[in-house]
């Protein structure tokens, strides 16, 4: 995997990725974050190469490179044995699962927030779903290298396994009939998250154990699915810890 | 601002971008993509203009127009005393103001979460601060045409004002001592959200009748202004609504 541009690369080296290889700018003027970068590598005793702007700008792939990109170790996933496993052993865990979430920047700003509201870990879909790309990992800010992530076939056999193990799993729907906060999020809980535009799968709906909604008053549109599932968690801490 | 090449012209239409100017290829082939920004500016009253290619070579800033650009109106500001006015008249209004938040793609979803809660109107900054760009438009997915938006030199002459109009002026930071759900968010309220990275400026902070924060357990981050700011409207409408 490839992450470009100084912020992104330190945020990824911060929280521990390993580089496999390194390109940087020959002329880079030193900085607070490229002395960062060049610290860490460091640590890891991987060397910069230094290079051309065209060679940067080939390798670019968005276009945000800065001076400055390093490719990575494929992700690793997580069983989601051992999430479950895990979640079991603190109060109040939370696992979300993504129903076929397919915008990695999506996928990466609900690991983001999951992370700092403390989720177990999450679940996503192998086929037709947002993978951990590089634009993921910006969007993560970091939070990719701390929070487990497991990679599943079907979604509704994981439902199942986290309902095995005493979870409630409650899922974000605009045709909920109660608001979420009228809702009992406590205990052991999986939040599901549809997809974009099409909302939760309906063999997904029917295995859940409750639907949620959010207040919506405006005239054209409902949440981003990353906003709508920060709010849900956001609703499931304030139960937790209020 | 101009607008190049099918698939940019026809998202900044989709998300409410408004054309001043199209310029077509005189022989342009129909396709799905050229019929739907046809039909998107025959609603705009927007007559295309059908050139020769070299015009449109002439007048491409990328060298990928595709047969299309457009040059966009200049986004429409609206008056913050006319926000405050309209804000008045409702129960429970909610103005968000950003304190030099700088990512276009930021302020348009909050926006975009803006306009979904119900919020009168936002409140941004003239210099160093995100303005409303293609990028922004394709976050507020089509928000910005509901949500009025006030561009102000001063941020906290805007937050005097607002007091003067009976607000009160709540700021996200992770300095709070309370947690969002523990604070009075009822009545007449301004949320401030500050810069990413650096947050509230200090002066802001001491402008505030109040400072909330947002639960956080995790170990990297704190959350992106955008998703804060979701979940501080969430707990505001939670409040005014239960």
């Amino acid at each position: 995997m490839r992450i470009e541009g100084r912020n992104a690369v330190l945020e990824a080296l911060r929280s521990g990725v390993k580089a496999r290889k390194v390109q940087m700018l020959r002329d880079i003027k030193p900085s607070k974050s490229i002395d960062e970068i060049l610290h860490y590598l460091q640590a890891q005793n991987i060397r910069a190469e230094f290079v051309q702007r065209q060679e940067l700008d080939r390798n670019s792939e968005h276009n945000a490179h800065q001076g400055v990109i390093i490719w990575t170790a494929p992700f690793e996933y997580t069983p989601l044995g051992q999430i479950i496993d895990a979640a079991v052993k603190v109060s109040n865990p939370l696992i979300v699962v993504l129903d076929h979430v397919t915008d990695p920047g999506n996928l990466g700003a609900i690991v983001r927030s999951a992370e700092v509201f403390g989720a177990v870990g999450m679940v996503v879909a192998k086929d037709r779903a947002a993978t951990v790309t590089p634009a993921a990992f910006k969007a993560a800010a970091g939070a990719l290298s701390h929070l487990p992530l497991a990679q599943v076939t079907n979604i509704n056999r994981a439902l199942e396994r986290a309902k095995e193990a005493g979870f409630w799993v409650a899922g974000a729907s605009e045709h909920a009939e109660e608001p979420a906060w009228e809702a009992d999020l406590k205990g052991r809980m999986v939040l599901v998250m549809g997809a974009e535009g099409t909302g939760l799968s309906r063999l997904v709906q029917k295995n859940c154990d409750l639907l949620v909604k959010l207040p919506q008053s405006g005239k054209v549109n409902s949440l981003n699915v990353a906003q709508a599932a920060t709010a849900l968690m956001y609703e499931i801490r304030r139960q937790t810890q209020s």
